[in-house]
């Protein structure tokens, strides 16, 4: 057994520099981003770790390859992080990570830099105490994956020999809840577009021309409005298109995980539930498609008709959906729509993610809830699943064939995207251990 | 007559230094407004010209008294303006005063400085050059026209007894176009209010929680959609209620002015109108109350359910509406929409302004007339509608018992309250040369 013998203050020290880099993939500067991979690159000294360019942000790489004979795993994460939101809303500075008790605050700390970190960690444990590591491990930490990871399959495509492997190991994707372990079988698809309504050549006094011209921000609510039904379901035809039934079987396994809508709900603030009508919430979340509008900007809290009004729409798959198609379906919809005389326009994202899963047969995802049983004695391990969107699995899929482990240390009540983002600071010393254990069960599968 | 001998160049340097002071009432620091109005003050030497407090922003007083036996006027202003809006769309910076052919660019520069400045070269040309002024004229200057004018009323009602006269005047409330002179009989009245749904406690990963809750932007646009018909109409119930019906009569009126939809929303860059059913352009800019959503914010291009969304929703009103009537109104459709759970709850904004109307048999009424044919001669003076609203009029009317004349050289087709916000060089000069016979015609309207 490795040893772990720092202190929390020294992990959370080392921590909140790579924290403190507010490498916001949507809107940081080339320098900034830079900075964040760099920090990791030193991070990943024992396995030669260095920046490499893409057409995007750029990727660090980093492989130890000593273990003959044994496997080679290829551990994944992302050093981006979302957009702070309204800084109104943080209790302390999102790049400054902040600990109270179990909470370690900050943006980044839970998706995916603390996860990270903990599998950096445990590496650097092997190297000091063991000479070097179980099994052959190579390194890929991108810096895109919370704008859709644009550039990605490029990269990989064009190293796929040099990233060969025989499993890639996500440290990217959070367990379900806090109550128990678990490993995700499955992550949700993604494709988002912009709506945009455009009217007259300018903004207009809402009181010189209300009234005799289409308002866009009308028009727009009025397209939103329509992609729901008021029960809930998804309005646009053909959005369920190829999603095989939700068997008995799969229901049953649901029904028998232990799970509380009502607490759920409540933990969110929220006394009710709403969703696809059939469904139960753990259904709607892990096997059911959805759709959501995440923003609407145009005009303000002025008298004025604005002459441009944008809503922001993505929606999670589930296997069966085509990307493609759903963004056919979704965009037909919408233009669709009446109109009122005013150019409707639809831009999807690049992003186009197709829904992923890995069987419960699979080696790693034994060797997964070995690994946790051997951290968290005497407690289930829960197969779940990731309503997330992990656009990287499925391109580690088709790209090198290989699947793709979730085993992150993140919860998904951390406030992912949210303000007042954490880690539980407990998860990383769980985090490190699980990973050793990973490690070992990988080289000897029979252990 | 006077001699307005200065070069353009002189006027527009000086007009400059008003316009500079970003005099924004909805966030601009008490510093900024009153430097705004300490320079308005100043332009007022010759009327005793003070900058005087209120519970929000300052007023500029001043009066000038020394015709015996004339009449008294009040002339009404703002120094505030609106806000920006997107800096990018602007031409040249929105407080740098920009001159180019006749247009001179600005925010405020036509709401409604440059039309104050007009009125203050008038008074100080009739001093400079004949001694005095033909009659008596006070000076009311408000800082907060642009937010509702919340503490006018509180202000006027405590100082009614200095601030009387025979009429006010007001240089705010634009012409309604700039190919012939218009004398304005009308204005809408307003209010306003936010929408506010929200959910849960935080932002949520739209992911992890997606389709198992109910997203506030989901309900806004739902309510905000129900607002209207498809057709245009408002779908308030009682919100038309106590509006005579348009009469034969003024149908007749408003159909013999030459207008032409057509080009009117051609030149806003559209192809196609969009209103009440049953009434014309015009009918619908003059005669109908409308209801308009300005604003919507809430998350953003990021894959969030925001916790909350907000609608700004105004109403322009026209006779015979109660404000309070159509606050109500709107409050209890969007109550009565479905909300899936979520808290729905309207914020009314503080102003409550009804329509208001002068008589085109008022003598005031037909001064400007007479003013407006000496400076613009061979060309009719249209009676229009100002379907903005200037809280001041009904205000006035209330609390001093006068009519209010809109004197403005303003135009409509100005950009106010929009960016690259401009006035019509040449309307200085014209403005000018009206103001000294509507100054005149007033104190003998024999004459």
């Amino acid at each position: 057994m490795l040893s772990f013998n720092r202190d929390d203050a020294d992990y959370v020290a080392e921590l909140s520099e790579f924290v403190a880099v507010p490498s916001v993939s949507r809107d940081a500067s080339p320098q900034t981003m830079l900075a964040a991979a760099n920090w990791l690159a030193a991070q990943l000294e024992f396995a030669g770790g260095r920046v490499e360019p893409t057409a995007g942000h750029p990727v660090v790489r980093g492989e130890w390859l000593g273990a003959s004979g044994a496997p080679t795993v290829l551990v994944y994460g992302h050093y981006d992080v979302q957009p702070t939101g309204d800084l109104a809303e943080w209790l302390t500075p999102p790049f400054e990570l902040t600990v109270e008790d179990d909470v370690m605050r900050g943006r980044g700390a839970t998706d995916d830099k603390g996860p990270i970190y903990v599998v950096l960690k445990t590496a650097q444990a092997f190297c000091a105490q063991e000479g070097g590591l179980p099994l052959n491990v190579k390194f890929l930490f991108e810096g895109e994956e919370e704008i859709g990871s644009p550039h990605l399959r490029g990269y990989v495509t064009e190293h796929a020999a040099e990233l060969a492997a025989d499993l890639v190991i996500s440290a990217d994707g959070a367990m379900w809840r806090p109550t128990e372990p678990s490993v995700s079988l499955a992550s949700k698809g993604l494709v988002s577009l912009d709506v945009i309504v455009t009217g007259a050549s300018t903004d207009l006094h809402s009181g010189r021309y209300g009234g005799t011209v289409a308002n866009p921000l009308h028009v727009l609510a009025e397209i939103l409005a329509s992609l729901h039904t008021p029960d809930g379901a998804v309005a646009v035809d053909g959005f369920y298109a190829g999603i095989p039934p939700l068997s008995e079987q799969r229901r049953g396994e649901i029904a028998d995980i232990p799970f509380s809508a009502a607490s759920f709900l409540a933990g969110l603030g929220l006394s009710q539930g709403h969703g696809e009508p059939g469904y139960s919430t753990l259904e709607r979340l892990w096997e059911r498609p959805t759709l959501d509008v995440n923003g609407i900007s145009g005009g303000g809290k002025y008298t004025v008709i604005p002459h441009r009004a944008v809503g922001h729409v993505s929606c999670r798959l589930v296997l069966g959906q085509d990307p493609d198609a759903v963004l056919k379906a979704v965009t037909a919809h919408v233009l669709a729509r009446p109109a009122s005389g005013l150019l409707v326009t639809v831009r999807p994202d690049e992003a186009r993610v197709p829904a992923y899963t890995i069987p419960a047969s699979h080696p790693a995802v034994r060797a997964a809830v070995a690994a946790l049983e051997a951290v968290y004695p005497g407690q289930e391990v829960l197969l779940a699943c990731v309503p997330g969107t992990l656009p990287a699995t499925e391109l580690f899929e088709t790209e090198l064939g290989v699947k793709t482990l979730f085993f992150s240390f993140s919860t998904a009540d951390e406030k992912l995207h949210a303000p007042n983002e954490f880690m539980r600071l407990r998860r990383l010393r769980e985090g490190m251990r699980a990973w050793e254990h990973l490690w070992r069960l990988l080289t000897d599968p029979a252990r």
